[in-house]
């Protein structure tokens, strides 16, 4: 679905203004301007860098990321006051996006406001940005609730007083697609100037909203990493943009490689993680388990594809299940040098899928464990690394401490650490004597959400990195964390040498 | 938005089956039967229950939830083979899915069978099914990327042969909602039997192109709770219904009040969490924080809220923070019987906003300090447990063993608790003392999911019940996993303690 001229959609990207006000979320400056510097690569037009009249520490960041000098555009928000106006002006920035509500319920509750003094401040506020020759982009918050005569006037009263473009959000995120395309469509007949949307996911639609603004002749796009913002959040950068490419074969500024990238990067800045099954972005949206799809993938990529992991700078992933099928499972174990014959395999195969039956996650080490038995203790002889004894102390005036015991290649090797908790010390005193011996380091911890009690399971998945850069993952379930995370780094660290040394053998 | 006569839709729920699909998901009969019985009690009018073929234990669970006599029809996925359709069969349930691939990709690398062996099959599975008197819903598998002239021959045979209704699957999640409507809509001419859409939500437009077919007359959904499926999963049940109850006015038979707690059920008994930012069921789906966001939704809650969080059975929640307004963080703290004067309220804002600066967090004992040190000590004065030492231990042929002192009321009590892991172990201790002193109890432990190195920071969220039933929820957040769950649960004490002794003075 290529076209000779295809449209080009401009990208404003709010993850550091209304992604920040993800309820829970609190950037540091250092992190705001790491996330800025990602984005600008990533190849945003306009980066929202915040709201300086907030709070004094907030106006100081959104100067600094104005004097980065990055490739994309900054922006700040300011209500329409000249106080909020002064702060942002005050940053340096390339454009102000004011706002003011425009709905009945919001003049009424949100500032208290008539129409007209509504329609007086937005226009006055829009004339003080452009007498400073900066760029202005106006929205009349709650458009999507706003009276439509009322909408037209106030848009075209801010087309009149000089704005540079006109954003329309959804503020409560009430929309559906069939509503939204009718919105833009009159807007569209009546202004001249770029139209934005912003729209919010209450119904788990900002997305789709967002294309049928495009659709209807909107230019522009605001959008957040992993949808960060308000409630439910604001519409998906790295949805909308491989829905644009892909589906539409429109263009944008984006280098949908860095997708994945940038999501992690937010993730861990943000500290809010994205569920397995999020789109582009989610541990789970390129991995396969089911037998139908895995055998599909590995014979022919597009069967079970719409989108090409590569292209959002991701790899495609094989998982062990009892609905997983002869193919994926086969395709996993050669993944890390085992090659079982057809009997051995159907029998791996049928064990896996009794373990799923029983309601098991089929980790790594259980597949390890049960194609050991199967091929009669081979893999077995080939484990490398065997922890022998451990122990870990927390507590109050306590540094948490950890001491471990590993047998490698038949000699065993004992080694102490300390770390901001138990779990830190446990796998830094692993890798001091895996670093040494064997020249493998944790590259990534995650720790999977635990809901229930205190005693629900623990699920952890390591990867680490040898030193030739390969990199293994590898998960652990446990009722104790700290064992979980200690199992899952070693099935990682035993992977790794097992690949190693399987690869050695080859060559 | 009502209607006189309101279309109706029918519910097919398919967390059980492409749900368990989702990667790393792994349900045990018990799991299964439980799902099974809340998406009864839900309304939802069919539940696919499993694919009997895939496993032994599969077929043995599709079948003991078909005995369980639900109110919901129960369904069972089968391939076009007569073993596979026995399979289903013998589970005893009330209709079968039938599927065949019907796009050149997938008939090709999939199953590698011609255009007219997969009609000759599919019409022979489904005269095969009717046959034995069950009802048939049959599904040309990645409908979507299958040629139109074959497509609508093989529906139009489909229903020659019998069907009940048909299932237009988007299997890899290539399409968008303007697609989608045109396909529905050419389908539905042709089509008399009730038409189905199965969404996947490979570019984040599941619910959208599910509306969009109901919007060009189908008649059913597919939908998986939480949105769990293959990869990016399938359209969240949640969103599809609450979209069309609210936006368009539709009926379905869902009791949408009991949303939420089969949502966190499902969370549960699958280990996959949901995003905060998820739509409807998120934690931050009716989450406000901003200034501007949390003094509207005090004053009047349409004014940023499209959906009633009653009507999905959640209540709505203020959090401090750097861009929290005065409005937010005076609600939060007279939920918890403290009602600072205006002074004194805006210095505590004032301080929060300046920890928010710095990047951190502002959990509630954050919140609580800071406004003990504004007021004057009041709070500190009132608080009732205090943590005096603690010791953790745990290691391989250790059992985890904690002990803990707490002064409670100017005396000092210590006890010590064994559990699965350290957190269990100490915060077992910790209850051995309150359960007995002050009668409160643990009753959610929630950590949020880490993602980073072994040293990142991890937030726990508990929540403690009096004998009252009166449920408090209390958050920390540290970098050693056995710490931030000791403090949250001393925080969750001492807020359930206060929140008691200030409503018995005020009696």
């Amino acid at each position: 679905m290529t076209h000779k001229n295809p449209r080009f959609i401009r990208i404003f990207d709010t993850t550091l203004r209304d992604g920040e006000q993800t309820p829970g979320v609190s950037l540091t400056t250092e992190d705001k301007i790491e996330i800025a510097r990602q984005l600008s690569k990533l190849g945003v037009d306009i980066i929202e860098a915040g709201f300086p009249s907030s709070s004094e520490g907030e106006r100081r960041v959104v100067k600094e990321i104005a004097e980065l000098n990055l490739n994309s555009k900054v922006c700040a928000l300011s209500r329409c006051t000249k106080k909020d106006i002064d702060s942002a002006l005050d940053c340096n920035v390339d454009l102000i996006h004011v706002f003011i509500p425009t709905s009945p319920v919001q003049m009424k509750y949100a500032v208290n406001m008539t129409p007209e003094q509504v329609l007086t401040s937005a226009v006055e506020s829009i004339q003080y940005v452009k007498k400073h020759g900066v760029n202005c982009e106006f929205s009349p918050m709650d458009a999507t609730r706003t009276e439509m005569p009322f909408l037209q006037q106030i848009c075209k009263a801010a087309q009149d007083a000089g704005i540079d473009s006109l954003n329309i959000p959804d503020t409560v995120g009430c929309m559906i697609p069939r509503t939204t395309h009718k919105l833009f469509k009159e807007l569209r007949e009546i202004i001249k100037v770029p139209i934005s949307a912003h729209c919010h996911n209450d119904f788990g639609l900002a997305v789709a909203n967002s294309l049928a603004a495009i659709e209807a002749g909107a230019d522009q796009v605001h959008t957040a990493i992993n949808g960060l913002g308000e409630r439910a959040g604001n519409a998906a950068l790295e949805e909308v943009v491989t829905t644009l490419h892909v589906a539409y074969g429109y263009k944008t500024n984006i280098n949908t490689r860095l997708l994945y990238s940038t999501s992690r990067m937010v993730v861990s800045l943000s500290g809010v993680s994205v569920q397995v099954n999020k789109a582009i972005v989610g541990e789970n949206a390129f991995a396969h388990e089911s037998g139908i799809h895995t055998r599909g993938v590995t014979e022919q990529p597009l069967t079970f594809e719409p989108i090409s992991p590569e292209l959002v700078g991701r790899t495609r992933k094989l998982v062990a299940g009892k609905l997983a099928g002869t193919r994926g499972i086969q395709a996993e174990l050669n993944e890390i040098g085992i090659h079982p014959n057809e009997a051995q395999l159907t029998e791996i195969v049928k064990r896996v899928k009794n373990l799923g039956d029983k309601g098991k996650i089929v980790t790594d080490a259980d597949l390890i464990a049960l194609t050991s038995a199967v091929l009669g203790e081979v893999i077995g002889e080939e484990k490398i690394v065997d922890l022998c004894d451990m122990a870990v102390v927390t507590g109050i005036k306590v540094i948490p401490t950890a001491s471990v015991r590993l047998a490698l290649d038949g000699n065993e090797y004992v080694a102490a650490e300390t770390g901001v908790g138990p779990v830190d010390a446990v796998l830094k005193a692993i890798q001091k004597l895996t670093s040494n011996l064997e020249k493998i380091r944790l590259s990534e911890y995650r720790l999977e959400a635990i809901t229930g009690g205190s005693n629900a399971v623990a699920e952890v998945v390591i990867k680490v990195e040898d030193e030739k850069g390969n990199i293994v993952s590898a998960r652990a379930a446990r009722e104790d964390i700290v064992m979980a995370s200690v199992e899952a780094m070693i099935n990682g660290i035993n992977k790794c040498l097992l690949k190693n040394r399987k690869q050695g053998k080859k060559q």
